[in-house]
């Protein structure tokens, strides 16, 4: 066979417009890449994949960009035009133009409930088909499963539309036993998703912070950490960025996500396994979960993120967090050298090492925010300062909190 | 640089000769596979990998022959002889001799608890030192962790020695704990292991169905399952093969073991988490594990365990195991092009597509015993037969649990 390569002309590559930033416009925009297009995403919400809270999505934005995406948050279609050779052109509600010759249409999905409401059917507050535990609609001789049904949320209670695989599968098993007249019922959605991008995956499970906001609920507390997949001698360990949510009066799980190159699935799996049996935090700090060096770590993240958790509902961890960061007073204990690369600003620098002989330049009437790279130096640091009678707190997850767009690698 | 390449002889390959069927063995004689050496393993038990099952075993010595290892099994070292150019002959006590270039010693771990006994300290039957929940030895004023001690196992209560880095590392912080004031306990280990070995895993939590038998624990029923590791149509997916222990009486998880080529290590990580937790197999069809087409199932293999099992407890498919299945009346339900590749000699064929044209060629009198590939056409049989009043039970995973060495291709 002969190929004929001797001579190229460099080919502009060709245009493709995403509109949407859940799963298949980011499914479809990663396949698009790899074919050679140049590719946008436009996207009317202020993040990427809204069922994750926003600082967790900013990672994901800042991987997928890194690898050929280019994002167009806040902005939506206004028009479409016909322009030249065969093309079009995207017109945005920010008046932005971007040239396609090729529209991708990835806006989420709405239950069609023409049929429920010509039958009479109760329909709820979010749209779908309102059911009972049993997977009843309002007629009792009328059952309705999968997409188009409301479902109560696992963790808050609230009705919701979850258009998963899982429960609807679920739901469906469950209808034919009522039918066929067993007790079985729906426990809820637990919302646990998972999607991979560019040999990366990002995936949740249970109630994003966002969400506990806007129900109003403010019994909870959250810390972020960075463990690698497996142990880190061992070869090709990679890190996560991990964010774990839990009831701050009884340490009950709530919601976790994760985003990373290896094996992010598996421990959002076990963290949806936990959240489904009523896990506490300390119940994460026991589970033997699979270890040999190429597989996991003796302290398996998930372990790892229950003991973090833990140290901070006993008392022995307190916490703070960058979105309430302003007011404290900032001691930053990494290396100098560390702080010519990225720094905050304000901040006073005191590496770990000098710490306890230079207590003295510290305020005693003041929160002191320990910031290092993850937060186990500043976890020293902080354990430091409290037995010396100063009030301290470790802010969580450090500078990859703060800057961890820049975590995950190209 | 240059290379010279242009001649070469063929060279017998290096003799190495394994002793231990455990996971030190085993990684080693793959890495000695790798670095081209003829590799034989001598294990005087009846299977390789001891905690696992023995029928669970031999799916994996069937595959780490098929890599290359030549397994020798009955067989433990009698002595080594001195051999020409500075090679050994290992003897065996069977009488063979294995010529070896390099012998390997992978014997096991027992704990050195000489320290412990001069200082008096209380020895377990077992072998290790003697610790209560709060990891004190029999002198209160000692502490002891890690492999040296026996701890009680997290499913049967027994005393046990587990030689894991994970329940070492928790006892660690456990006893510190202790020693500082605070009343942390140690659950116990659940003997949670995975193996890597040429590119597949074999993974196991829990109990063993041995250990139930040794300690005349006979409340526990058992199915074999052979899921894929992701969604059959997205390319890569591979089976694993999948038994799960659970409780007869109240349905509680007991134990589950894997083996296949792609995130087994997942599985057995969300099982270890649901045997933590007190999950029962109902529990195990509940949890939304993480679901997108390359990492599982919208019913992931957990779930589907779960259901499989719950269907033998709730009563809807009897179950029936190869170990018992010589008195029953056999029916295989598979076409005969599956049967000219392989049978079970005496079962009656009947394929699933003519049962209802052909039941009067079954006894009422006797108990069927309904075979397939994996289970699935054996159960939609067996539910055909149950309900028009026959007395049938699943041979539980059907061919593959029979000839489940042939399952994982090479």
């Amino acid at each position: 066979m002969n190929r004929y390569s001797g001579f190229q002309t460099v080919r502009p590559k060709p245009h493709a417009v995403v509109i949407g930033g859940g799963f298949i416009g980011l499914e479809t925009a990663e396949n698009l890449v790899h074919r050679g297009f140049d590719v946008i995403v436009l996207e009317m919400g202020d993040q990427i994949l809204a069922p994750l809270d926003q600082e967790m999505a900013r990672v994901v934005e800042g991987y997928v960009e890194r690898h050929g995406i280019r994002l167009a948050l806040n902005d939506g279609v206004a028009e479409f035009k016909q322009a030249a050779n065969d093309t079009l052109s995207v017109l945005t509600k920010s008046g932005k133009s971007h040239p396609a010759d090729l529209v991708i249409l990835a806006l989420g999905v709405r239950p069609d409930t023409t049929l429920a409401k010509s039958a009479g059917l109760e329909i709820g507050k979010r749209g779908g088909i309102r059911v009972d535990e049993h997977m009843r609609t309002s007629n009792p001789d009328i059952f309705a499963v999968g997409d188009a049904v409301e479902v109560k949320d696992f963790v808050t209670g609230e009705w919701s539309l979850i258009a998963l695989a899982g429960p609807a599968n679920r739901q469906g098993r469950i209808a034919a036993d009522v039918i066929a007249g067993r007790d079985s019922r729906f426990r809820g959605s637990q919302g646990t998703s998972v999607i991979g991008l560019f040999g990366a995956a990002a995936a949740w499970t249970g109630a994003s912070e966002k969400t506990l906001k806007r129900l109003g609920d403010s019994d909870y507390e959250k810390v972020y950490l960075y463990p690698n997949s497996h142990a880190g001698y061992y070869p090709g360990a990679r890190p996560m960025a991990m964010k774990v949510i839990f009831r701050k009066s009884d340490g009950r799980l709530l919601g976790a996500q994760a985003l990373g190159e290896d094996n992010v699935d598996k421990r959002i799996s076990a963290f949806a396994m936990a959240l489904q049996m009523g896990a506490t935090i300390y119940d994460l700090e026991e589970p033997e979960l699979c270890y040999a060096p190429q597989f996991g770590s003796a302290k398996d993240p998930v372990n790892f993120a229950g003991m973090v958790a833990a140290d901070v509902l006993r008392g022995d961890m307190p916490v703070s967090h960058w979105d309430s960061a302003e007011k404290g007073f900032l001691l930053d204990v990494r290396e100098p050298v560390e702080l010519s690369v990225e720094n905050v600003p304000g901040a006073v620098n005191i590496p770990l090492g000098q710490l306890r002989a230079r207590l003295g330049e510290l305020p005693r009437d003041k929160e002191i925010l320990v910031i290092c790279r993850s937060g186990q130096r500043a976890y020293s640091a902080a354990r430091i300062l409290l037995q010396k009678g100063f009030k301290a707190r470790n802010l969580a997850g450090g500078m990859l909190s703060r800057y961890h767009t820049l975590l995950l690698t190209n």
